[in-house]
């Protein structure tokens, strides 16, 4: 609890351009005022929480946080369990979307173990917060111990302040968990304070029968639990996951650290409505990137009052939006760095405005 | 009208996945199936076009057709016209918006002069491909002849011819010329059988008063000059542009050498309906990047049965969507042909549909 105290202590609200200068230096571009759209609000907010117009992005780093589940064993989910073992192999393995997608964009993939059932070998690309061999089966009792969900949430914390000593510039937050849907849409539903069946989606492509399943499934766990909403910790050990708190850690931790996060889909999002929900000043480092198939995203979404960049209908995890968000990001900051102005360029300004 | 007439003989549709090979190969990924969404479909469509599963993007180069317009002595643009001289010389010297978004995804900026009223040095960045120092005013007669429209749209296709030579993968399509948006949304008008003031936007930035008359101008434009919707020539002659017709003909060349096409903003479209009019198969190489701010854009998408990828909110042309475009379709390439299969990374399949 103590490094999670110390993190919130530390932890300020992003103010957006307090001093007007990165206004005022688009305004000096050549370009018609406005016409960049998006990406200069990208790099506004990137150089308001990095503290100043002359940034660049050196260090990005996607975090792919993985975690297993003890619901798997209600059939919430269209795949066995171990697959989560096997992908975190393919992750260090270079061969999954993540790397594929993270190369693409100059990225490094860092795979966390934060509680999944499998033995994975030792390697210097995976990063070993094992919370516990999975979390218990929410629809019979808590996922996991207060303890425990404390422990997840700074798991993701000392991600960030080993990162940080490497070099930290950007953050994707990423997920693999096979069944861990199942936890964001109770997270969802109960932080959002939402009925189940609008919360829940069909994951990984279930058919109506298992979803249904799914539906029933989550709103018992509500129910034997009795997760308080007012109380995001408790929320997290009811019905939540490793992985999850991981990423809420992540968020937070990054936070502290002025370090903008770029949040993935479902699972990425319910993870940043736990930090959230803990501490509404990490809103400000948050930053959505796409908006996923899975059905409670985009409300999600609009909790946190995130607008996506945009939406490919991708619904896979593992950090793969973000990936896409961490570029147009990096091209609104290049933009903010490296464009002429109007006088550099000797382009003359509008005559009529 | 010899390289235009061959250019058109040679021009084949494209046949989505014609084998299901693509189809298959993303059956074997380690991923739920369809998790990618639309990275899968771009991966698709560069695949069919390139002609199989083994493909990869070395050559990636972004065209930026500058032209000047007499229809802005009408007082439709906030700039003056030199600007647009100002602003190629910014191209040639790396410091546009354009410059900064190509090094950030790796691709060539090629400045193109399709018919300026400035006099620019010459220069290796910038390839001369000059119909005449601006069109004429389209609101008192025709903005270009016949002859000058056919040769603007050659153009186009030689570009591509030149830049085959040297290697050439995918290309984006912009544009760079104040008062442009003015004959684009007349084309709009004119092919998509619409009234003009659904056609117009604000362009650049105009004020209400500028607006009208911008709307008035392009009402008068079409009334003198009648252009005929069923020939598409004769509507870029009489109400187009230098550059729009170099673009129309960058569509049709790079379709004729089987090379996908990302599309820019709104003046970029507009040359894309007239190559889609002279030529309907050219569509299947054409790809939508995003939507502009700009009124008309995603009525010009819509016409050519185009869902864009994403909506900044952007509005400055050069190329600029097109370049985050173009990253898009590389992330989605780069999926198809790095990923391990499930076989490969060892995963279970799914057990349940």
């Amino acid at each position: 609890m103590k490094l999670l105290k110390r993190t919130l202590e530390w932890l300020d609200d992003v103010i957006i351009d307090p001093y007007g200068e990165i206004a005022s230096k688009f305004k000096t571009f050549a370009i018609p005022k406005g016409s960049l759209g998006r990406l200069e609000e990208l790099a506004t907010i990137y150089a308001s929480i990095r503290g100043g117009v002359n940034v660049k992005i050196n260090h990005k780093k996607i975090f792919t946080m993985a975690g297993d589940h003890g619901v798997v064993e209600e059939g919430v989910s269209a795949f066995p369990q171990h697959v989560t073992g096997q992908m975190v192999r393919n992750f260090i393995e270079g061969g999954a979307a993540i790397n594929v997608l993270a190369r693409h964009i100059g990225a490094k993939v860092i795979v966390v173990d934060c509680g999944i059932v499998s033995y994975v070998e030792t390697n210097p690309c995976l990063k070993m917060k094992k919370i516990g061999p999975g979390t218990k089966n929410m629809a019979v009792g808590p996922a996991m111990s207060r303890e425990e969900a404390i422990r997840s949430v700074e798991a993701g914390i000392e991600l960030i302040e080993e990162e940080v000593k490497e070099g930290l510039d950007i953050i994707g937050a990423g997920d693999m968990g096979i069944a861990n849907t199942t936890p964001s849409s109770a997270i969802l539903a109960v932080l959002g304070r939402m009925d189940v069946d609008s919360a829940t989606g069909r994951g990984t492509g279930l058919n109506e029968e298992s979803y249904q399943r799914k539906v029933r499934v989550i709103k018992k766990a509500i129910d034997v639990n009795q997760p308080d909403p007012d109380d995001p910790l408790d929320v997290l050990a009811k019905v939540g996951g490793y992985e999850i708190g991981g990423i809420a850690g992540l968020c937070l931790g990054a936070a502290r650290y002025r370090i903008p996060v770029i949040l993935d889909g479902f699972i990425s999002t319910a993870g940043a409505l736990i930090a959230h929900a803990i501490e509404p000043k990490v809103n400000g480092y948050l930053i959505s990137s796409h908006v996923s198939a899975e059905k409670g995203h985009r409300i999600m979404l609009d909790l946190l009052g995130k607008k996506p960049l945009f939406n490919l209908n991708m619904r896979l995890g593992e950090g793969t939006g973000a990936a896409l968000g961490i570029s147009m990001m990096e091209a609104g900051v290049k933009l903010l760095t490296e464009m002429a102005t109007f006088q550099e360029a000797g382009v003359s300004e509008p005559h009529i405005q």
